[in-house]
């Protein structure tokens, strides 16, 4: 059976979540429930990672097989009409039978979005995360550079995050200053725990206060201990941008990691 | 009595609009409640302009009198205290008892934006026109040079508007690709007829999309026939950037037309 690779795009503002639960709406359940009417038998998905209640998606990855063989184009126009506003496909492709959208992944991109005005800004409240208090840019961009690299983060990490390990690559983080009261943190990385990205901006976001110097990061980190770092930034600001694969199947898969987002 | 100027912001998608109507929940019906509540004596207020039904604002200019002295910072945070998520006082001013946010103001900015992705995209519903088209940027941009400068704009104005003359200076209109699939359209300009940024921005897509040449657009103006110009453009891309004024009333008040967004 060909094997297909969903991209779509999401606003998670009205989901419980990427992941199928029992009660509430969520993306998997929509999109399920999109393919059953469209290739009229049950299909089930695969997705990169899950994502929490209140996180958007640029381009999340789902995978699936089917015996319907339609031309790529009208997969995507069939479930664009029939998924609600809130949820798109933006690009389908054929992908081996084996791949596997998690473990072939080589790195997700995300992004948080910090709205940095004085007051409130009602139309940043669904996709920012208001801090009133002026952060101070520099501070935060120094305290970021400690987290490029391999480490154990543990001290990042949602008490509840199931995965193995807390290693992982940080590739890039980026904290910019958009000139428009808004500052945007954009990390890569080969794989996230629980929370990982949202744990990263709510101690930078300290540091951004002053209620820690620059230095406290590494220091935050090194500790491995959830306590030493800062609070867990809200889930609104956070977008899943996107995931990278690269050609065929990875010559050394990367350990197979519940958790992310 | 003291005057009072708030700059306020808000998210239109939920209101029927800035002016109260009999039906629905309006920006200036709900401004008005939150400071009745506060200053605990009902308030009337004057606006700059009216912004129809799913436009937005950032600079919205509001003005009222009021008895109750207190300090400025007391009614911002007063009344962000009161007000729905999707309205709030971005910053508060004492101005003169002759004050009229609407015939004092020397200009006005507007932002309007059209998401130009090939497909859907959720996150950009409530603020984007979404135009699946791939568009000729260069063509917009040169369509909309003629637009500057003072004219008679009687082709971008709804059957409905209730000014006593188009003539409107245009003091700038900036198309700008900002990389990530939007166009953003800019305009500033003394006063707007009714839905003559939306006219305008319906009337450069129609030039992006090739249903016409650039030059076009010069006879469209001067056409000063409505049906001879593009549709309208939805409301939800489009954000009443700011209102401008001078110090002081202005030596000669401009035209005191109703009309505009």
């Amino acid at each position: 059976m060909p094997r297909l690779k969903l991209t779509i795009a999401y606003d998670g503002t009205d989901f419980v979540g990427y992941q199928r639960q029992l009660n509430g709406r969520s993306v998997q359940e929509t999109l399920e429930r999109a393919l059953a009417k469209l290739l009229k038998e049950n299909t089930l998905t695969e997705a990169a990672g899950r994502t929490d209640s209140g996180v958007h998606a640029l381009g999340q990855v789902v995978s699936f097989e089917t015996a319907q063989l339609l031309p790529l184009k009208a997969y995507g126009r069939g479930l664009n009409g029939i998924l609600p506003e809130d949820i798109a496909v933006v690009k389908v492709e054929e992908v081996p039978p084996d791949f596997d959208p998690r473990r072939w992944s080589l790195g997700k991109r995300y992004r948080y979005l910090v709205s940095n005005a004085p007051s409130r800004s009602p139309t940043r409240l669904r996709t920012h995360w208001e801090v009133f208090t002026r952060l101070d840019r520099s501070a935060m961009q120094a305290a970021a550079v400690c987290l490029v690299g391999r480490h154990d983060f543990s001290a990042f990490r949602s008490a509840d995050c199931q995965a193995l390990h807390a290693v992982r690559l940080m590739r890039e983080v980026r904290v910019e200053d958009t000139g428009e009261d808004v500052i945007q943190v954009e990390v890569e990385g080969t794989a996230f725990l629980k929370h990982m990205v949202r744990a990263v901006v709510g101690s930078l976001v300290a540091v951004g206060k002053g209620r820690h110097p620059a230095s406290w990061m590494r220091q935050a980190l090194e500790s491995k201990d959830r306590s030493r770092a800062g609070p867990t930034a809200p889930p609104q600001g956070l977008t899943l941008l996107s995931v990278r694969y690269g050609e065929g199947r990875p010559a050394h898969l990367p350990p197979n990691e519940p958790g992310d987002g």
